[in-house]
């Protein structure tokens, strides 16, 4: 298969294989656990930008793999991500009605169900990366180094810590450090975690691994950046979700500390600062998926 | 090291190291996400029975392996089950104030840290697996399976689904198949994963894993049913928690649906139809843990 070389087209290319394969991968949905399973697909199934698990194939093809191996890394990302936003959407958290254009999870389903819904997504996450040696022929010790960046990503150090620090913000100084710390932790990590994940299943050396990883963290602070930027200038039905809800929660972003225009000008140099990690790669995707990140409209 | 021979002796021997072990692995506060992890120590740390802790070590043992390998699963099977509890007692789920004696994570930490420590729970769990052989020289293949079976015992189709179920149940039929899904998940799943895991990391064969999954599933039912008794007749002070909630509630329990005495004879007909798996092992110990669930008061 000729290689698409734009961003545009490895997504026109990769995007449906991925939606087709997170199908493959939920769970059916039978009696009488057939509604956490039912709600599981809704979380997941149509509606997500998939960037997260397009950097997962575009990394592994960065460093001269098959894309097509890096497809079940790619689901569990998208699986783990979309348990994050379960999770993230709950009344005590951030109270959000509105997801990818429909209810969240809680109000189509209730707030039991969404509970368990994200613990069974990520649970899922980790049964997709152990199984890697039986679906994509994936040696036993890269899923395993994939299991320990995921978790790690995911954990009280990286997702769940960022998402922790967010929620107290209201109550801390709001401190450039506390910012970074949020936005490294709430999207940096996982974005990081996909691009390593992309790299070990296209059997990267481990600085090439460590290069992408540090490469996705950049690329993910700076898609939290634009997304608090969509927050305060976006178009709530472009977004598929409500906007202006930052300022009203206090919530520390950079629109809030450095102003709109600081923070947009911050977002591009935190890619441009990033590029150099990509020396050396068949990187062009990369670097467009980069440019996607800056530009989105939601 | 001379082998303890009864379940006292050994849980004497090895509680307070699973205890030491859980003590160490789990991570230390830091600012700012500091009271996320205060609570999740909170949440495994003390007045644990660990049960299942003591599950996986005294299945390494039955297969000819030293538990002291095994001390890393059983720290991830107790984190594990720690998510489960404080994900369960959340207003949205039970609704429970009081547990191990102490008021539960919501109500001593707030809601959101609550649901953000169980899923930092349950994503430590498969980092500890991730990283069995930097912590305990396990083979990667060995953990990668280990990975595979917590996370199946975790998911949809197991302590997820079951809990999906129990909630469910008010609203379903009361039927013994129901009774049977809601008790296999709940409970029987993770028991069952415990002693997998600990035959797995004491290198026993396959199909030496198969049957103390096989066990310990059966054991945790009975678990299960033990505990449905204990909400019926058990003493609060003693339980740590609640008792007497199951009936108002309407939860489908073996009291409920056979009454208290008969449940009781089931539950010791659940063990003693298991322990054939038991032979040709060194199964005292595994034994002694059979007598204590049936026998314990909390």
């Amino acid at each position: 298969m000729k290689r698409p070389e734009t961003f545009d087209h490895f997504e026109a290319a990769w995007r449906p294989r991925v939606e087709a394969e997170l199908e493959r991968l939920l769970p059916a949905g039978e009696a009488p656990v057939g509604q956490v399973q039912e709600a599981m697909r809704y979380a997941v199934l149509e509606g997500g930008k998939r960037l997260r698990a397009l950097g997962v194939l575009a990394a592994a093809q960065a460093v001269g793999g098959d894309p097509a191996t890096a497809l079940v890394p790619a689901g569990a990302v998208e699986v783990l991500h979309a348990y994050s936003l379960v999770h993230d959407d709950l009344p005590a958290m951030d109270d959000d009605d509105l997801r990818r254009g429909r209810p969240t999870v809680h109000r189509a389903f209730g707030e039991a169900t969404a509970i368990l819904v994200g613990d069974a997504l990520l649970t899922l996450a980790f049964e997709l990366l152990g199984r890697l040696p039986e679906l994509a022929g994936v040696p036993e010790g890269v899923a395993l180094a994939c299991v320990r960046d995921l978790a790690q990503a995911a954990g009280s150090g990286g997702l769940v810590g960022g998402q922790a620090a967010d929620l107290d913000a209201e109550h801390l100084e709001p401190t450039p450090a506390l910012l970074q710390t949020i936005h490294a932790g709430k999207t940096g990590a996982l974005f990081g975690a996909a691009l390593r994940l992309g790299a070990r299943v296209g059997e990267a050396a481990p600085d090439r691994v460590e290069a992408l990883g540090r490469f996705g963290q950049e690329l993910g602070h700076a898609f939290q950046i634009v997304d608090d930027l969509l927050d305060v200038e976006g178009d709530p039905t472009v977004l598929g979700k409500a906007a202006q809800k930052d300022a009203g929660r206090r919530k520390l972003t950079y629109p809030r500390l450095y102003g709109v225009e600081a923070a947009r000008h911050m977002a591009r140099e935190q890619v441009e600062r990033a590029l150099p990690l990509l020396e050396g790669l068949d990187a062009e995707v990369l670097r467009g998926l980069a440019e996607r990140v800056l530009d989105r409209v939601r």
